[in-house]
């Protein structure tokens, strides 16, 4: 009985209007920021006007020793990343590109607000301040944890509100910064490029939600499902894009000199075999051997994923050919066996495939990046090089690889806990009937949540 | 009846080849840079060979310290900015996709020419050699100077020639050179983003030409004006590339360190703050709340322009996010009440609305510059800080902060004459009608300046 | 008799079923290059975790002497040349977008891996050791060999299989590297930025190809031929992405310093001036003066093609406008008269007229190399900067730069013998009916090898 009134009560004639919701919340929410980073925010000392007097203190020679110069080109590659790249990987859907790169711009910019708290508190409130202090390694991190919730966004898309976006991105962040927390500074585990804190969590935590928000009579929209030639292309500007600068994403905020310079090669190489066997089991899956957009559209990117640990280690180039080579493969079978799946039996809803994007592909990152670093010798690395690529200093002096090798599968467990578990949680807040959700016919409608000016003809003739 | 006879000359019908005039203006523009560049234009000591010489002499100890490492990265995203930021952001019109990419990067082109000899005279003519030295920085000037004209461009987009945009541009860079030698040199203002010297110039200057330009039946081609779904997507290709590469835009010619390092994270935080506000009006701007992809497109990219002078200044993080919150506000509601206003009232047809994206937000960058330079202090800026950001040197070097706050101020205002004046009369030589010009009915149409290869009929299916 | 039979078995019924073969080849070459890396790749020592005691060896004093800082810009700019550049450029069919960015995506992705292993067989192998050591450097120049393979992509478009493609690539990159060996190793020539060694050698390459893969028939796909509207603004991006980081790609991997710094102001100015005579020719060419979108998307190009020898040199501002003045000419004439020549006369089908973008254009730089190279002198040059740009060094200490002339021109001959002779040969093997090409009226077709979810409807639309 009261599972009728529940059923009925969730299933009554949706309100899409969010006029008032989505201004109030925009507001409220960039005031709020506004308030908090009058709180805590304030330049770091390589950003600060004063910098001149740091130099002099520290004997820094040159302007160019300022972490600026490392970061910079990296940082603005990850930027093109978070817009353009996830934004435009998107727009895949035959009628859905303005909510895809319009909100994916929405929450994008909400959430690296949002995280420059979040990751401050956790990581650099300042003790004798109270205040967080922000350079460019601040805003990479920012981009980095915005990513999470974007991949999140890649299982609803088509199916939820603006609204319903930034509260998933603001649990998102926090959620991201905790996990963040644990994995890097308790148990100290590397993860540079962010296959566990990134993708791992990110993947599971929109798998969940997807779940908790499940429509059984999505199939009432399928007309909207799928792509047409147009958007299809403009999805593969998004898709080289983050292949591109992927390499610049693993090696953002690893070590400066041979950190990055060995992280980019790694995920150079890594990406580049993916795209082979990406296109083999694509043409493998085909009676006639024809190649699948959505499969080169994703499972290309997923050796990107799964070198997110272990590019800054020492897998040697022919070990990241062999990351991207199996990646290619399992992320491609993904998409032609455990999509169906997922959505059949475990009533996984999963629009972009994240699942076989992010999430898989992050937990194999995780267990490459435990293995590599327990397989780490002196010999390998070198006595200084191994303290420094894994920080042995301070409070793990003493720890040995092989340790470590178990804390990272411990920082890879954790990641899924707060996904699933926090993607559940938040699932649940989402299902309450005053997000302005879609209703199962309207989905992946751009003309729910935006002017459309084109009329509807020319749209018939598209879906027809 | 001097004036029936005015009004006759200047509607008789509108001739549109430009098989002489386009190719003539180009090939004896590019022959006069060629006989200038070869005149005056030589490497500056950092691009020259003899460079292992100045190294020697100057002490300095590694390759890395060259101009070029400092600011390279930054001038390929200003210089994306200008090509796909500024040509796709105008696609947005159903059919005037070649003339925004194609014109955009013709005038462009030129106008870098150009501008490299007219800065070049006005800030950098060696007075023993009489020869200009360039290198990367002066490339970065030149992009900013051709910027003030392709904003200019948006306000008269689809209805001028290629010839009168080339026109325009001449005059355009020669205007901007002076106004930028008046106001960054013979005042002393800083504005390193240009929200003054290349927004506010480069927004009324358009805004001048457009109103001397008034087509009073331009609503004979209605049916062009308008996007449809693919081209608003195409337009947030230039949106995004835009917005990303603001903070490289911002901090590109600023002080090595960490000017540079500041400017980045002030534009950043801006923006983001930005782009909830403009959603936040766009939402609460239509009945059911439903976004607008004008208001997405353009209004998002205001807090960049806003914070084109105190970007390098102390303004601290809360204070970039309060003016990106406001710039969001102001340029969405200038769209919705200003820019129909402009139109019927004072006759000005602003096709991208620059108004509201650049002349505005400009205006305000330029106040918000002269209020926080002349609320600078000693103890937030340090003693040394305070001189490096207001480069109080030589002649300068007993300005105090108030001072520089009115410099400021008298700067904006020297902007905005140079951009009215300066349009009104360039607006007077483009009416001459020798120039090759759309008539009404024509207007926004590729096909009077294109080979267009599709057939008319998929054309009226997308216009009917 | 036997020509009939040899004419009838290689016009038999196409079948165009890539099941078995793509998935063989892709399979096969990736592990081949997994096993070849794994015997000879490792990290350089920049890149490799004993930095730090190569840094204290060498008594470098900061992270940033690493050359990854030097290159990685210009590397991450080249990149996007390579995948989103080409790709998009080659879009401009109606349909055949998926093939354009597709197929380009994962033939570079194959032949930069083989490209590493060749290029390091030839110019890296460490004779003790017998390993090759990549760093930033080499992933550049693997790179910049895939480009020579991308522009032999451009002239049989829409005409071949996926897996003749990667059998093209397997054998382009082979002949570049051993060209590249004979060009730059023995006879010292300069050419960073691959006027002949890539555009030269590539353009030649694909020209050979089409050359041998003749069809008589093409006409019977004419249907296919040609752009629509949105296909011609898809390839704007490619182009405008080329044309902005060409600045980048002629600087890559030139020296250090005065080097890179030079290379892109002359590659800038260069590209600047091509842009104005493309669009004086495009207009000249026509009635009415109307531009044509295939010479803006390829002929603007032609001046960093043209400036790649030449770049590094102290050709001086002027000079670079100059060659991009004739370069505009000369490739916009190239579509207008000699494609249609090259067709008809010669039997040379060049789908994107890389004759007029590569070849022509790499022959002019080339040539414009030796004569700059000739006339180089140590009065403008500087007695150290003369050895340090034409590196005079070791057993090339003597050499003057008449000789280098010389030596540069003869250069020029060795990628066009390579390019020709080689593309013959290949073009036989390609010959072979076992590849699975397309038959002449399914040619330009994307459904031929790629699932098209779009209705017919649709693409009749817009093809009738």
């Amino acid at each position: 009985m009261s599972d009728v009134i529940y059923q009925d009560y969730f299933s009554r004639q949706k309100n899409t209007n969010i006029r008032l919701t989505l201004p109030v919340v925009c507001f409220v929410w960039q005031i709020a920021m506004i308030i908090l980073f009058g709180v805590f925010i304030r330049y770091d000392e390589e950003s600060d006007t004063h910098w001149v007097e740091t130099k002099a203190h520290d004997n820094i020679t040159s302007d160019i020793e300022n972490d600026f110069y490392f970061r910079y080109p990296s940082f603005q590659d990850v930027h093109v990343m978070i817009f353009v790249g996830f934004g435009f990987l998107m727009t895949f859907l035959k009628r859905y590109s303005f909510g895809a790169v319009g909100f994916n711009f929405l929450i994008a910019s909400f959430g690296l607000q949002w995280a420059l708290l979040m990751q401050g508190w956790f990581h650099s409130l300042d003790p004798q301040t109270g205040k967080i202090f922000i350079g460019v390694e601040s805003l990479i991190n920012a981009d980095f944890c915005v990513a999470g919730c974007l991949i999140a966004y890649g299982a609803v898309l088509g199916k939820v509100s603006p609204v319903q976006l930034l509260v998933m991105t603001l649990f998102g962040v926090t959620l991201f910064a905790v996990e963040e927390y644990i994995i890097l500074n308790l148990l100290h585990a590397r993860d540079a490029g962010g296959s566990m804190v990134i993708h791992t969590f990110g993947g599971y935590y929109g798998l969940a939600i997807s779940r908790v928000l499940y429509r059984p009579n999505l199939h009432q929209s399928k007309r909207m499902q799928g792509s047409v030639y147009h958007s299809d292309t403009f999805a593969m500007i998004g898709t080289l894009f983050l292949w591109m600068f992927w390499p610049s994403f693993n090696s953002a905020i690893t070590d400066h000199g041979d950190g990055q310079h060995r992280a980019v090669i790694n995920t150079y190489l890594c990406l580049a075999s993916t795209v082979l066997t990406t296109v083999a089991i694509s043409s493998l899956s085909q009676k006639t051997g024809k190649l699948d957009m959505v499969h080169i559209q994703n499972s290309t990117l997923a050796g990107g994923v799964a070198l997110g640990t272990a590019a800054e280690f020492m897998i040697s180039p022919y070990g990241a050919l062999i990351v991207g080579f199996f990646c290619g493969i399992i992320s491609t079978m993904g998409y032609i066996f455990i999509s169906p799946f997922l959505e059949k039996t475990l009533k996984i809803q999963d629009t972009c495939g994240i699942h076989n994007l992010h999430a898989m592909p992050g937990v194999i990152g995780g267990i490459v990046g435990a293995i590599t670093a327990a397989a780490a010798s002196e010999s390998v690395y070198g006595k200084q090089g191994l303290i420094n690529t894994f920080d042995f200093t301070g409070d793990f002096k003493d720890r040995t690889v092989l340790t470590q090798g178990g804390y990272q599968a411990a920082g890879m467990c954790v990641s899924i806990v707060f996904g699933v578990v926090g993607g559940a949680i938040v699932g649940s807040i989402l299902k309450l009937p005053i997000w302005g959700d879609p209703a199962d016919e309207n989905c992946f409608d751009d003309e729910v949540y935006w002017e459309v000016r084109e009329p509807a003809t020319h749209h018939l003739l598209f879906t027809i």
